[in-house]
């Protein structure tokens, strides 16, 4: 039996850590964490997961916590994370942190576009991406995850392919992405109240999202040279789901069908990634409340460009599921454990 | 390994018996019925199941998936199961109708609301309205199960204990519905657009909906009276979801306290059924993908009068989900095999 | 020109108001009050009307407004308009107060309801419940308007003709109302959130509602006779619309186009009461922007009861738009200048 | 009194239409033509403009029409104007044409992309593309207008400043839309049914969209040179509005700041045009209903491309309004006549 602690069990992406969770029998969660509810019944909360536990919600003491638990989930504001983790934690329990404050090695990069300083520098190094597609074997042994945000993980994954085998101009490249709205947390703020969602959609943080450097970053591992690109994120009036749509210009002629073949070679042992047949775009309702990624592409002969697609549900595969899919890893177990979920539909 | 079939598997109902059945390793899906379909590849219809399975669809012959299949589910129009169904069929393998075929025990009953006749009235007698809830007993046994409507199934378990109780004026019993739009099915209906349904709510099939008079006979069971009451349906702006909201005048005074006993003895032992607490209104939100209905009450000491309410998914606990409930029960399974579903939210 | 204030003008009610009367050439808003944004240019809240004003938003100071104004809206929490206004302000503007402190003409009952104390109940005499299909000729001439709320505007012309005639026996009436998200405001609540509300739906104020005694004592005076009854609110994903489906014992054998008939008599000179033709029910999405109210009813031979049936834009003629046909009224102007909107579809 | 045609009334697109026409004293519809529901009253269809006409739809016949009308709006699917218009009627009649048949000059280019071979291509040349912000005189005097496409115009005003400056280097111009449903018509396909649309995102039409080839010519015209480029439209789970996100590398250093002043300049005499301030980016919820296009950029020095983004309603500005801007220019009306609409939030 796994002990899980959950730090910001009350958010979206730890209430759904405590949904995925609560339906193993391989895991104890032993620690419904909050800022604003403590001492109230989780359920209370999450009536979704009524008469499933008897929890109570409980402070964000990691110091604490790590004396019960196997393995942290902090799903919580940057800066916390890196304020509250430390070598003696680590050593008692291991951290999946679902913020970014571990995902940016260069902590310049990081205090940059954060704008917070960070708080624990000494163990960036250590952290792990933990994009298990490609950190898989270094995800195995580590202590201290990096749980990627949800944005990077959708891109990165539509577009790897094409950056690793050196087919696209990565100086080109432009990613337009598309997000539901629980991505944007479950704070009350009028920006998100339904009517101001509902029957619109509006790009934000244009040209400044925090998610770009993660983004530029990993590619630039894939590239094996640096990458800069234009990253634009819009709200859609939805509740879940990303979809990635990125743009590149081809260093040679090649038909969708070629490139297609280096999707299925490169995710051929992937069981969470998809490549759908040709001329069949990603939507997110056809991956809603899975870990899957559905990607696909198209060359256009005419602007010698090419269109990479790619949809997830951002709170599982771009949140919890991921989050769970590493801890998997961490313990020697199915990496598909708990995660092979069939998409919702409708 | 239980050998399924589903005719109807392209409509909502029927895709949604595929998901949940393909996640389960003790049942293969021998054949996918459908009437648009026939040979194209299933995944290519519900692509939320791409890679899940390679079939193709098939007819809707009955005759010949009898000989291939331990159960049958006909996730079909009214009037197909009755015609499709014999006493040959019957004879070797079980059938589960998710239409309202075989639910109304008075086949003039049945004639008058669906305006249709019954092609098979010697077997109505036999089937088994598959609500485990009240005829588990029955069901076990069973080679022909009449799975409940999705409107009655949630009207019945939010009333059900006070009319059994003697509660109730049952005369006064008045049941304002609300459901999502999968429950209009898949045909392509300019009514069912999207532009047609979104920023929009309204009665249909007022004093007139074929769910009335199944409602009817179960509760008359229940009250061993006749029970004649009004029903009206709205169609809601969400894809999944069915609420309840009913009212009738109180016997004599009782406080909702009182009345939560009653609901509390009454599904004590029933899994899927979860009485709220006091003050807590059930929501569609709350069992969106799972098999529970949610139930609380309020009585009224102004007009003494008891609002009766239940929250239920349609397409799980009024339709696919029961209907797997009824299978477990017939194989001698678990009852909640496959079904212990954390409903996801948001 | 008409020489207007809008205190309260930052909610949804305020915004339609603004919205309406920025589009007449005979009004002037002199005054955009606001409590959160005092100091901010109104278009940078609400970027819908961006170049149709330079207005900055003011404060909330009514007084200073009577010596601008001609007419004062108070679009305002409940127990604001009651705590501000008085026989002074009267003597130099008219008031139109959106919220409820002065339409329940008995202080004990809105002191219950509403669990705060009344301000100012010398006025509650003199003011007028502004719905000018029953009170056209005491508007005319009110200093003070009570603007009705939006279920009690929609469940009251549903049901009015009925009641007045003596045709239902009001003892049995039972309100299902359900209203679109616009209706909670524009507060920052954790339940309003896009991600909260979308759907979902869910009855809530059960036996508790504040509209509650605002419809009965309304209804009483047309019953001629104290009308108790069950009024059940929802709410439904979606902006704008409320849909009353209301139930009551007829006192004799009607049919439906006998009823109808009432209807049309009752309405026929009233231009923003739609009577649909016989089988076709209301449905908000034909009443969306516009100060329509669609009314229909059917009568049901099984159950002898009729189900009325109304929907309406909670945003207009629940709000914005019956308070503007209320100024058009007290300014001697034609009662449906501004107000002729067409519906907006999709 | 101008007497209206309209062909095509019962689509969306016709619906729009008659809702704005009808709300004006100088216009009478005389006819609304239909393809299927030819004899029946217009607002049995429509039922938001219940009695606020009479009529009863009428055949699509464009001669007997042009007898009667001073201005025919043909909303029809593409072939049907190019094979209707001819001579003699526009002898007799204005024709606006809603589909594209008119809109690309190269009868080769339509062709192709339409697969579609034209009617009447001795029309081409004479027609004039009605985007009144670039060809307002040429309209003024025009017998045959093609109306642009909804994603033309908004793509077009949101690019045009810089295109016609030279500030972007065209071969790098990338378009990535965002549509509401209602663009995709009102036929009964499965794909637009609700539960297909809502909760879900995705691309359509990738590297193959019909309205690439209309964008690319008149950005050509504004450039002096051709322009190719990538369009992407997705489609959103909303009723209205069109949201474009383009992207293009500037051919030198410049800020926002300095890129805004042109876009300022360009549009300063344009009503419907509105350029917002700097860092407030477009939305479709603050544009619905109305005939607006609200524009912005952002300069990116990291990539030293330029996100240049436009909202818009695809109903108005993007159909019908842009139809009757084009009307009033034909009939030497105010521009904006009938066209002042704010649009409506929430």
């Amino acid at each position: 039996m796994i002990k899980v602690g959950i730090i910001g069990a009350t958010g979206y992406a730890g209430g759904e850590l405590a949904r995925l969770l609560l339906q193993r029998d391989d895991v104890d969660i032993v620690w419904f964490g909050s800022k604003s509810y403590v001492d109230q019944k989780y359920t209370s909360i999450y009536q979704n997961m009524y008469q499933m536990t008897d929890a109570v919600c409980k402070t964000d003491d990691m110091e604490e916590l790590a004396e019960l638990a196997d393995v942290i989930f902090t799903a919580t504001p940057q800066g916390f994370c890196a304020s509250a983790v430390n070598e003696g934690i680590l050593e008692k329990t291991k951290v999946i942190d679902l913020s970014a404050d571990f995902r940016i090695k260069d902590v310049g990069v990081y205090e940059t576009w954060y704008k917070i300083s960070h708080a624990a520098p000494q163990l960036i190094e250590e952290a792990v991406y933990g994009l298990p597609e490609i950190n898989r074997e270094k995800i195995k042994g580590a202590r201290l995850i990096a749980n990627p945000g949800c944005y990077p993980t959708c891109s990165f994954l539509s577009i790897y392919p094409l950056v690793k085998e050196g087919m696209i101009d990565v100086s080109t490249l432009i990613i337009d992405a598309k997000s539901g709205t629980s991505g944007a947390g479950r704070g009350a703020k009028v920006n998100n109240l339904y009517c101001e969602v509902n029957e619109s959609i509006k790009a934000y943080g244009v040209a400044g999202h925090r998610h770009t450097p993660e983004i530029e970053e990993q590619l630039s591992y894939a590239a094996g040279e640096p990458v800069v690109l234009n990253f634009t994120p819009h709200l859609v009036p939805m509740d879940r789901g990303i979809l990635i749509t990125a743009y590149a210009s081809l260093k040679k002629k090649v038909t969708t069908e070629e490139l297609l073949e280096i999707y299925r070679w490169y995710y051929e042992d992937e069981f969470f990634v998809r490549v759908l047949p040709n001329d069949v775009c990603p939507e997110t309702r056809w991956v809603k409340g899975s870990n899957f990624v559905d990607v696909n592409v198209k060359a256009d002969p005419r602007t010698n460009r090419v269109i990479m697609m790619g949809a997830m549900d951002n709170m599982v595969k771009g949140a919890a599921g991921q989050a769970i899919q590493n801890m998997n890893l961490m313990f020697g177990l199915p990496e598909d454990k708990g995660l092979r979920l069939m998409p919702m539909f409708p």
